[in-house]
């Protein structure tokens, strides 16, 4: 967060923290910081660099850097519920997300499985999680479940929905007159012709054809090991993947520190930084901030295309 | 295979498969051909361009390119089985594998999930899948299954022949002293203490414990997210994936066209082109021969560091 108060930037950024954290680990970095509270403090269509405007909401209990606190997970969660409430209502053009502690706050008693999930269950919607980077755009029809659940959660409702959306929001965020999606196998070998399962056959083929016969563009479902070569991607403007690794291992081989993931399907828009919570990194002031700052730069131009 | 006809190799290359169909092939493209039947027309040491020696294997049926025919599925295990034979009888030094078609092979009543498994059977081993380029080695610890069949396929066992296989190969074909192996999670972020899947605490971290304990580097089990970045690879010697598309989507991403299938863990010396069989290029002269050209030279190079 320290990071963003260093940049110039051509929009507002308002921090939802406590302010007493921001100050803490800016003066054991050796950062000058000035905070401006919100509202009141916004600098008028701008972010200068060395101040920064903060909502605040105060912490349950003080934090030790890497050292997750459960005591804090409500204060987590409701840095997250302001920030969707003020997309929701208006307030804000787009919210971006910095890493949580998933285990934390679950140790808290919340079933929490990721802010996305999060997010869109504030929002009553189901999301479509994409992640990108400079080279490629990766969505996925599951996300953060155990992979011994994805062979049932590759449901036709499901792969549908995600092919929809990213059709969708790809025109409307991305101004992408027709996109066209390749859409990954469930199986290795996309199945074989069914003698390495039969998912490809009894769910992935059928849903695919009725939405061509809608007039999405899509390709698939092709082998995995094979869709992410140069030729595969050819004129591809998203990957549909069927769960986590099968997707994003090949995006942030390549990209990683510069990907950005975006939410689809939501009423708001909302980016997030592609890594963890670096904990062994937290108050060194050695974290890299490239891809919490694409975040930013995504959800900014993606609202200006949304208009 | 005729690509083959056209190179200069430094070693004797023997063709298991029936001269009339290589022939015809040749013809088909205006290729010169001449074959020295095996036994007794070999280079004696060297491979020269414009020929290639034959172990003749009758085919059943004639052939039409691109349309496989399952009344060749015998003939395709007959030269499978030969060239095993030959290894083990110590005939030959290394045997290389062109892609086959798995449905065609199913289809004639042959339970065939892929090479490897088949010609381990022959060996009586249990083998260990690897592929490399240039710039990484993958190991698979589940191979030619449904995804769904993945969680329980890695069982202790498993994990365990699969990471001592692939320290003890790389030390004796390779040369590498003491290698460092990183082990990928089953599930999204490694399972993510638990949250996303039980498999890491229960089957993997368990079974590298142990492997530590009797010497074996290995750093996991990490995230396949980010498994395969620049700043996680450093220093690794190969990666062990638990399943198919979790390994070899990363590697192929980069390097398809050079990457060569190693089967470790076998009494022979048996590697692979990485792809299939493109039927949609069989006879047009257009399938590049790059991975088959880099499987050979490997064999090559692993039979001498074998000794």
């Amino acid at each position: 967060m320290v990071a963003l108060s260093r940049q110039s930037l051509p929009h507002d950024l308002i921090v939802i923290a406590d302010p007493a954290l921001l100050e803490e680990r800016a003066e054991r970095l050796g950062l000058p910081l000035a905070i401006n509270e919100y509202p009141g403090g916004e600098d008028g269509g701008a972010h200068s660099p060395g101040r920064l405007t903060v909502l605040p909401v105060p912490m349950a209990a003080p934090v030790q850097p890497g050292r997750p606190d459960s005591a804090n997970a409500d204060y987590v969660l409701a840095t997250l519920t302001r920030a969707v409430r003020g997309c929701l209502e208006g307030e804000f053009s787009a919210m971006v997300t910095a890493p949580v502690h998933k285990a934390a706050i679950n140790r808290a008693g919340h079933r929490f499985t990721g802010h996305t999930e999060f997010i869109a269950a504030q929002c009553g919607a189901e999301p479509v999680m994409m992640l990108m980077n400079q080279r490629l755009r990766v969505a996925l029809v599951t996300t953060h479940i155990p992979l011994r659940a994805v062979p049932d959660a590759v449901t036709p409702e499901r792969l549908r929905h995600a092919a929809e959306v990213v059709d969708r929001d790809l025109r409307r965020l991305f101004g992408i007159a027709t996109p066209r999606l390749l859409v990954c196998g469930l199986n290795p070998h996309a199945g074989e012709e069914g003698y390495l399962g039969r998912e490809e056959k009894e769910t992935l083929e059928p849903v695919l054809g009725e939405l061509r016969a809608a007039g999405l563009d899509l390709v698939g479902p092709v082998p995995a090991d094979t869709a992410f070569t140069p030729d595969s991607l050819r004129g591809v403007d998203a990957v549909i993947a069927m769960y986590h690794d099968q997707g994003l291992a090949p995006l942030k081989m390549q990209g990683f520190g510069e990907t950005v993931n975006i939410t689809l399907g939501l009423p708001v828009i909302r980016t997030s930084a592609d890594h963890g919570t670096a904990l062994e990194l937290a108050g060194t002031g050695m974290a890299r901030a490239d891809s919490l700052l694409a975040a930013v730069d995504c959800a900014y131009r993606l609202s200006l295309q949304a208009g």
